[in-house]
């Protein structure tokens, strides 16, 4: 059988287990052109939030009683007419489910000798995309210029401060817990980080920034956003990636207005959608797979077993329990 | 003598003709390098409420007791070491006073046989340039494109629409009275206009923008920016250009978080000053000539008369009561 999570009711404000629930159904049976998938971990990620919202956004929400969306690794166990082999390791958006029936050209196939399979939803996957992309594309990070981050430490944040890094700049975290401080700075190389739950942002922002902020990769809006603004250079680079501090309002919430701040300092804000950068995934995974081999570009994983978690690990995720990568392993059962 | 406004007192919400006092002095003597002026017109802008401000910005803000700063056109009455002559027609920050002393590098040559010498302070001047790289350069729209324009009556935006139909585009304006609305339509040719004031400003968007808008060239923030930022379409633009609506505010307001919706959208949000194209000023002015004389490019202007009206005409512009440019001509005495 086929365990699946459904999602059974809408949240409203922070998500609640009872808001999934579990079901099974049978295996599904390939198409021509797709192959069956025995799916060997999950993602959860922060853009599931929006996904199951009932808002128009970039794709429909997911209806009430429908699988989650999400990605996912795992193992090929028959292919119709799809370049992929018996045994291959694919990954894609197979959604919280044991097994999934995918179209060939939705799948990537992910070579299990490059490294953990795991890895291909986190730092060699859409989050290690998304920071690549997010950073390098729309930012364009200058060697000594100073880039700030925010949820860190989280798969896309902690990926954005190392390629920072690796391109000669100043690389300030901000995170939610002392530990992932301790984790950006003598982990990963950050030149400072600080907790924002403990300290005052404004301050330690022009504390560690002593020169401005020449570009800021956007993870959660908010308070947090509020502050990094007024800090902005001439002519920074502001990516909009997420804004997880606004995902789980019930009501959304007022701020002050940022747009003027742009006019003096002729800066620029952007947002963007990994999506929009598909047919150059290979550029970014080659260079990302590189950085990874010589240690240049760590990463760390959360894993929750057993799809059943795999609510309460969306959950913790969106209220920030992880470092790194949060995923989901499924067991056989 | 040479009569000058200077600054009196710094404004706290709305200017007030007290803020300002006439002055006169000596008429100033050019050093090596300079010329002596006579001014012609004077210009009052909205970036004028900036620089009256105590607050860090590009530029250090006006002093009190000191002559406001502000762009004229004026006649050369002497030129030591400058490449400009006696009678020559010049451009340049001459600030509010009959007679000004400037670098000749500072200065632009105006030919009085192009049109109106007043133009250069105004669709062949700052304002002009302003429409023309903050709509061309920054957002660079396509034929069939719909681009929205606020405060597209003034001198920047009615400037702004215009461009936008030259190059194919659907002209949407947002304006302050329907007399504005009529000129827009009528005089200037957008496809669409409203009166904010006398109407739902997003329920009006949505009707003459059904299909969404690609282009938003900002002059006023505010509530009518947070009408604009939910039609935005997928990959669109908006030059931050003005704020308008909040320079007269006595404290900072709050309004709706907008950056979540650039990530949907994967939208650009880029401000900027005239001055960072200095070096493309002349291919600005080219294009721009071109226009106006083939009456592709119209302008209107508001013409207040002596020195002694300009802080009230800065004033009347704040509020909106000019139509197209608005002028201080200098009047002999």
């Amino acid at each position: 059988m086929n365990r699946q999570i459904l999602l059974a009711s809408r949240p409203n404000g922070v998500p609640k287990e009872t808001d999934f629930q579990i079901s099974e159904t049978q295996i599904p049976q390939p198409s021509d052109g797709q192959c069956l998938i025995r799916s060997l971990y999950m993602s959860v990620d922060p853009y599931m939030r929006g996904r199951i919202r009932d808002r128009k956004s970039y794709a429909p929400p997911v209806g009430l009683g429908e699988v989650m969306v999400g990605g996912a690794v795992g193992k090929v166990l028959e292919s119709r007419g799809t370049p992929f082999s018996v045994g291959d390791i694919v990954v894609g958006g197979l959604g919280w489910q044991e097994y999934a029936v995918a179209d060939g050209k939705e799948l990537r196939k992910v070579d299990p000798e490059a490294g953990p399979i795991s890895t291909s939803l986190g730092v060699l996957g859409m989050p290690g995309i998304t920071a690549y992309f997010g950073l390098l594309d729309i930012c364009d990070p200058q060697p000594n210029e100073t880039v700030v981050v925010s949820a860190a430490a989280g798969a896309v944040g902690s990926a954005v401060g190392q390629i920072a890094k690796i391109k000669g700049c100043r690389a300030v975290g901000i995170a939610g817990s002392d530990e992932k401080v301790r984790h950006l700075i003598e982990d990963l190389g950050f030149d400072a980080a600080f907790n924002y739950k403990t300290s005052e942002t404004g301050g330690k922002l022009r504390e560690y920034c002593p020169d401005g902020v020449d570009v800021y990769f956007d993870n959660v809006g908010g308070a947090i956003t509020d502050a990094v603004f007024p800090l902005l250079n001439t002519k920074s680079r502001v990516a909009v990636c997420g804004q997880i501090s606004q995902y789980n309002l019930e009501e959304p919430e007022l701020g002050p207005r940022l747009l003027w701040h742009l006019i003096v300092k002729r800066a620029k804000v952007q947002g963007f959608l990994v999506f929009d950068y598909q047919n150059r995934y290979d550029v970014a995974l080659a260079e990302l797979s590189e950085w990874v081999r010589g240690e240049r570009l760590k990463y760390r994983e959360r894993i929750a077993e057993g799809i059943e978690n795999a609510p309460r690990a969306f959950i913790e995720m969106l209220s920030g329990k992880n470092t790194g990568k949060q995923l989901v392993k499924l067991v056989s059962h």
